[in-house]
């Protein structure tokens, strides 16, 4: 690992069942088991390595049993790169009006078919060994920002037990798409915006122990200075050697900030979110394509881009496909944005490594 | 040209300013400027040479004049293969109640915005020559299925005055993209089901002389017998040493049996519009994916097939992927439906070849 000498920002290796992946590193979000648009050959070609796929969507389609049928999600969603699943808490705590949360777990409906469900931590496993990534997350009660002290310190509480109750939970058997083992779990931070319980749920959950560390509960609508604090009150309290994942975090200048603060991975669904809804990422944050001043514009999107989309297509025939609303936009703006991402994180690896970030 | 013992079939080939093509050949449909959900690279990796793009849809959007400043449509869509563009006739026939034809040409309301246009012979020519395609065709009249003697009869002989004037106001100064040369114009035979007609409308369009003769009129609802009775009474009439090219045909014993009558080139939309339909391509039609016998199918869709969606993705996942919604779906039908065809053409040429077809 190579530490730089200018803030808390490292340079490392996420090794798993499915690879070396250079840190600082982005992972693209396959809610239903496909990055949108991608396939996964034109995933690798844009120098993608991991993914996250969303437990939640999984389990209620195609489900855990027909994923375990088939394999494991690696084989199912033919993807031998490195794959996260998240625990679902943070969808199931999105849902508003649709959820009652206990000690036992969260009872919740389903987007698709109204019915009703109950993920507890041990549920949670269950469905992730079923799936067989390479990183699991356990069950967390994710708080809306804002939410007071005494609402969050319960959710710390209850996060850091139901911690306790996921590790112990785990089989130690994974499926073949694993490479045989388990796929490993992580602990999940929480606190909210509260630099005691950012402390306290720290600790708790390093007390527990796991082989890697995230962030929850930020970048959920709290000014970036206050996800800055709570970044550097708890990345100090983390154990060096191993990795720190920053959840959901996706903008240039929060990535940024956070690689400064020491965070190695991110997820994040703003690259193909923002594909779908016709824009393109650029240094000074995202442009919509649709935008008349791009009608005529016989240059790419992003001159400095090498991806698939800069290097044969000009803005004027984008604008073009988004306005006749045919899939090719979202194909190559969906290329460029995850590009846009990579070489992003290669900026900032190379800058760690040279003593620059 | 290989011409087959057993029947009117040849294998031969089609020259364009933008590369040879193997003929019998089929052209997808890349109606406004993409062939739907593919790149042009994905598309040259199955096999695919030329595409036909429609001059209506690219008139009403983006524009003639802005594909002329882009370069002409190979450079605005990034396609360096052989490009044919329509008359737009046939789509503006096919709008109900919202045209009016007369001798000088047919008046339409975009289906788009509600605005009215004219296309004239010598309009749809100017079009194309701005688009600048490999080969262009005439405006004819589409009658259709089924029309009275005397309706097609009044087709026919507009099609040919139509078929004079477009020939006459060819300008002979292409764009860039065709390599300096206008593109080149075909002729267009209509004449319904009625074979006096077809044979009056041949010789008529022949009689103003082209380089390649397109059959039109058929395909739109009448049964394939009588298809192939106006195939058989038109071919023979045709010159041995001119490209046959039978539009908007597409489904494989169509096809199979226009090139044992001596058809050259097809085009058609059934491949991606089966695509987009969550359907695909198979020896004994077509089937679609959300058959819920897919749902455990753990291997391919077409166990026969080489295309990347074939090698790489089973039935159960692409099913998953259709279910969710997921652009993916498309992407990868489209490829295994385009595949389809071109390996159906490649039998089809190795057949005449051999002598068996």
């Amino acid at each position: 690992m190579k530490k730089s000498g200018k803030s808390r920002a490292r340079a490392g290796r996420l090794t798993t069942a499915h690879g070396v992946i250079e840190t600082p590193a982005f992972f693209p979000v396959g809610t239903q088991g496909t990055v949108k648009t991608m396939t996964p050959a034109a995933l690798k070609e844009i120098g993608v390595h991991g993914i996250l796929c969303n437990t939640y969507h999984l389990f209620l389609r195609p489900g855990p049993d027909l994923i375990k049928e088939a394999g494991g999600l690696h084989k199912f969603i033919d993807w031998d790169g490195t794959i996260i699943t998240d625990s679902g808490g943070y969808q199931v705590f999105s849902v508003k009006d649709l959820k009652k949360v206990s000690d036992e777990g969260v009872k919740f409906t389903s987007h698709i078919d109204g019915k009703k469900h109950l993920f507890t931590p041990e549920k949670v496993i269950e469905i992730q060994e079923a799936l067989a990534p390479d990183i699991m997350m356990p069950l967390d009660e994710c708080v809306p920002h804002p939410s007071s002290h005494k609402d969050t310190l319960k959710a710390v509480k209850r996060t850091s037990e139901w911690a306790r109750r996921s590790k112990t939970s785990v089989s130690g058997k994974g499926e073949e798409g694993s490479g045989g083992a388990s796929p490993t779990l992580f602990g999940i931070i929480q606190g909210g915006v509260y630099k005691d319980l950012r402390e306290m749920s720290a600790k708790e959950i390093m007390d527990i122990g796991f082989p890697g560390y995230a962030i929850g509960g930020l970048s959920v609508g709290e000014p970036q200075n206050l996800m800055f604090d709570m970044l550097d009150v708890t990345v100090p309290l983390l154990e060096e050697e191993k990795p720190r994942y920053l959840m959901g975090v996706g903008f240039a200048d929060d990535i940024i900030g956070a690689v400064e603060r020491g965070i190695d991975i991110f997820d994040c669904v703003i690259p193909t979110r923002l594909a779908r809804h016709g824009s393109f990422l650029t240094e000074k944050g995202h442009s919509g394509i649709r935008n008349a001043k791009y009608t005529k514009q016989f240059s790419p999107i992003d001159p400095e881009c090498d991806c698939y989309a800069c290097k044969n297509f000009t803005a004027a025939y984008i604008r073009h496909l988004v306005m006749a609303k045919e899939i090719l936009a979202y194909v190559l703006l969906t290329t460029h944005n995850i590009r846009f991402m990579m070489r992003l994180m290669e900026r900032l690896r190379q800058g760690i490594v040279r003593g620059e970030t």
